[in-house]
């Protein structure tokens, strides 16, 4: 195992984001300091974080540079390209591992990884043309979801098939990128487990919660989630699986659909997640310093949760309810620092935290 | 009352030791910036601050400049010149309000405040010269201890007399400053409530903590604290009285002793207060958010606590436990980032919580 990082050690984050954000408070806390790497002129990291290098993703002097100034790096969100980790990884090591990253950014390589694992998943097929999705829709059957395999999030890139006759509508909306067809399995609920293993191979995990998504976009996460302990441990079990498979390093989120039939894994993001927002308020440490322990080879103890929380993001004009919800009792306020409201932005989240 | 700060407005901070860091973070969010004033040249605050101006407590010329960059201007510790001040409300609003911090930098003037206000304290006399000593000792009488009037933290400037003959040596400890005698009384237990009172007047106020001290320095708070509910209520309204009298603006940290007599009011800080560092992991919102929300115009819903809470100063090599602090479920580590150990330094601290 490698030496626990010094206090003053640089963290460096790929994004200035509000995960970036969080991130490098949460390194503040163990005494190390964060640099962030960001194309945007101001990212919200940035006024937290002891340093700030704009440049872009492609940008591998830039990349280097970072790479040198810092002990370790992290991502904050899964799109960076893999080939820029190279640049990178020449120089420091970069937690969660480039495979991690590769297999998340590809929706397909991520079904099979999860299939090879054992885990269930919703049937699945891949979809380039027409035929494919013909072929893949006789099997799979509507409803569905038609997914480009690369660069989705918060719901872009996806098409809903009601019935085969929305085929050709959805596969426009790919526009000639590969996909993926998904079946759309009826489900009791959408959990989410937030797990991190660290550089020791020490995994832990965080309470499942409850996800409610709108539009595409998590609106809430309730801990604990309303499930059986049965449920509970599977959850927590297909999570170290996760880890352990992938030899990873870092806070990982793991999407499951609890369905009649058992457990379904949606996707993992190899990243601090939307859904453990709530660990801010809910106990020690929060999912921001779990990741940091992790790529700093501190120690990992198990979590102790001291709340009940319900976390809710405020998305676009949400903030207006800010005045209102910051005189509740109980109510954590988090803003990101973000100068413009936009419809659909994510900016900012409240826990409601009650004693256990 | 005035309209709250507006997202991304800038608090200016006086001071970039760990109660500035802390406050930075806590600006941080609510979407606020944290901007650092301070002589050092890389102060703890500048890793999670926006900006960092250096410069001297005297610097009028940069404490003004200072001022006209920022919305609203606060102190982390309570020996900021009075007069510096000055400078700086002739641009910026500065709370806690300049009585209160004037009041708190003479013990004289605070315990004379606190009597005026009905408050109990123990017994005390100004101090100057030997005479002064030895009339202040023939009605007070022994043990007691002198303490310098102004300049005086974490135990400097203090000499115990346990009898009449110590007199010569403690006032040569004084090197000719003033000085107040007070009667050592024997108590039970030290506590400390950390309130905080709003823009608008709302007063709000932790769980009162108990405090162990040594050698001076803050050791440990325990929170809650084991006594009556008369005694809560008692130390509840002493700090609400204290917020009122100074129609005060902040967070404060009010010391008290519990006697056989009842409470005795030890002293009060204009400030974040280490023995308020429990809230941290304690609920929400913490002592640093409580002071930017009452300094920035936001509400200030009573606290909601979720854990049983001690917290444990790191002071000096106490560091070197870190490792084995940060490997135990439940331990919330805070490290400063100060790149030197020294003896008697406070180097960070941590939270050990218990779900309530």
């Amino acid at each position: 195992m490698a030496e626990p990082l010094a206090p003053g050690s640089v963290v460096g984050i790929l994004g200035g984001g509000q995960l970036g954000r969080m991130l490098s408070v949460a390194a503040s806390r163990l005494g190390l300091r964060a640099h962030i790497y960001d194309p945007a002129d101001a990212p919200p990291a940035g006024d937290v974080a002891s340093s700030v290098s704009r440049g872009g993703w492609d940008d591998t002097a830039a990349l280097s540079a970072f790479a040198r100034a810092v002990d370790v790096v992290t991502y904050e969100f899964e799109n960076v390209p893999a080939d820029s980790l190279e640049a990178i990884e020449a120089a420091t090591p970069v937690f969660p591992p480039r495979e991690a990253l590769a297999i998340s950014q590809d929706r397909l390589a991520e079904k099979n990884f999860l299939t090879r694992l054992g885990l269930a998943t919703a049937p699945y097929a891949a979809v380039t043309t027409r035929s494919d999705l013909e072929l893949a829709l006789s099997t799979i059957g509507a409803p569905a979801i038609l997914k480009t395999r690369r660069l989705g999030y918060d719901g872009k890139g996806q098409a809903a098939l009601a019935s085969p006759e929305d085929a050709p509508a959805a596969l426009e909306t790919m526009a000639g990128a590969e996909a993926i067809l998904e079946a759309r399995i009826p489900f009791t609920r959408e959990l989410s487990v937030i797990a991190a293993r660290g550089r020791d191979g020490t995994t832990m995990a965080f309470e499942p919660g409850e996800n409610v998504h709108e539009a595409g976009i998590l609106r809430r996460t309730t801990v604990p989630a309303p499930i059986s302990d049965a449920t509970r441990r599977e959850a927590l079990e297909i999570a170290a699986a996760i880890l352990v498979a992938l030899d990873y390093v870092g806070v990982i989120g793991v999407e499951l659909f609890e369905t009649d039939a058992g457990l379904l894994v949606n996707e993992f993001a190899p990243r601090v997640h939307n859904s453990g927002h709530w660990t801010m308020d809910g106990g020690t440490p929060c999912q921001f310093e779990a990741h940091i322990r992790a790529i700093a080879g501190w120690p990992l103890p198990a979590p102790v949760r001291t709340a009940d929380v319900t976390m809710e993001n405020l998305i676009g004009h949400d903030v207006d309810r800010v005045p209102a919800l910051a005189a509740s009792p109980g109510v954590a306020v988090h803003l990101y620092g973000k100068a413009e409201v936009r419809e659909g932005r994510k900016m900012g989240h409240v826990n409601r935290v009650r004693a256990r």
